[in-house]
């Protein structure tokens, strides 16, 4: 592509190193922040280098945050007896919007991976175990997605939590609320009748 | 969306302001930026204020520009006796990637559009006018998308472009390259054979 200017050409440069941004959309972005108010573009940069800057991680549960410790764990409220166990911010953000869990939580920062070089050292697993002494969690929720590498991560935390006399838990799989029985795939469809729960009870 | 932190909430905000991105993406976006190595965030803040700082558009044609008059325009090779008139950059960036066009440029900045409250002195249009007498010009080519504004904004053009003595032509339609005729609609096609032109011509 020739750009007719060496700025432009910067800004989509760095725009298309961002994930799912290629070099057209890139470009559609530099000329619509060109169009509106230089004001704009500058609140956008000014947030971008104060989060990257300003933002911390909980030393507790590893979450992302404003503060040393995060609003949730420094949260009362909060049931301090069970304890999420997630791979990623993101699921603690798609769990909150749930507003179904009122407990604490752990973030991995990622799922044991030999194919891409995590190893379980690699994680927060071993802050997780030095934290449950200290706490009064009493049951281990473990919201990890059910892949290969999920999976493997699963195992590996319920081995070593299995001596701390904890109740060890994970999110229930079943046919998705709105989704159609023959468009189910069979392992799920088949766990969903296994774990079968009385009717009516959610 | 319920963030954990303020500062990511301010950057996803700015973030899904831009066009095409909501705000599961521009969440996406955030974390991508807190995994990366903070350099490159802030390279990318850079870049944009920068961008949006410096930019100019070329007093000749109003293209983007680093400099006062664009690099086009100052090019000595470029051939004079041709002006392109378009209404975007993106249409000149366009042209200049198929390396088919030599001539020179000038950016209208839209299209009339009644109905969107844009009328031709909203357009750079008085300054084509202005620029003609003291150019070599021979040529108008109208490159103008054939939509009901853009052809509205050809039309008013050819009308104040008659008496000045310049050949206007306009790019030619047809049935695009690699197009299947079955699939080309009528207008399309009756235009193709009606403007057909003597085979192996280019």
């Amino acid at each position: 592509m020739n750009f007719p200017s060496k700025l432009i050409e910067n800004a989509v440069e760095e725009l298309a190193k961002l994930p799912g941004i290629g070099r057209k959309t890139a470009l559609r972005l530099a000329l619509h922040m060109l169009k509106e108010e230089s004001e704009e573009t500058f609140l956008l940069a000014e947030s971008l280098v104060k989060m990257r800057t300003d933002v911390k991680h909980c030393k507790q549960c590893y979450n992302i945050s404003d503060t040393e410790i995060c609003s949730i764990c420094s949260n009362p409220l909060r049931d301090k007896s069970v304890l999420c166990v997630v791979s990623d911010i993101r699921d603690v953000i798609a769990i909150e919007n749930t507003s179904q869990y009122k407990g604490l939580y752990h973030v991995l920062g990622g799922v044991i991976s030999p194919l891409e070089g995590v190893g379980p050292s690699d994680l927060e697993i071993e802050s997780l175990l030095e934290r449950l002494p200290k706490s009064e969690v009493k049951e281990i929720l473990l919201a990890i997605s059910p892949t290969m590498e999920g999976d493997t991560t699963a195992f590996y935390l319920t081995r070593k939590l299995r001596d701390q006399n904890l109740r060890i838990t994970t999110i229930a799989r079943g046919v998705p609320v709105g989704g159609e029985l023959e468009y189910t795939d069979e392992i799920t469809l088949g766990r969903s009748i296994v774990e079968r729960t009385a009717y009516g009870k959610v």
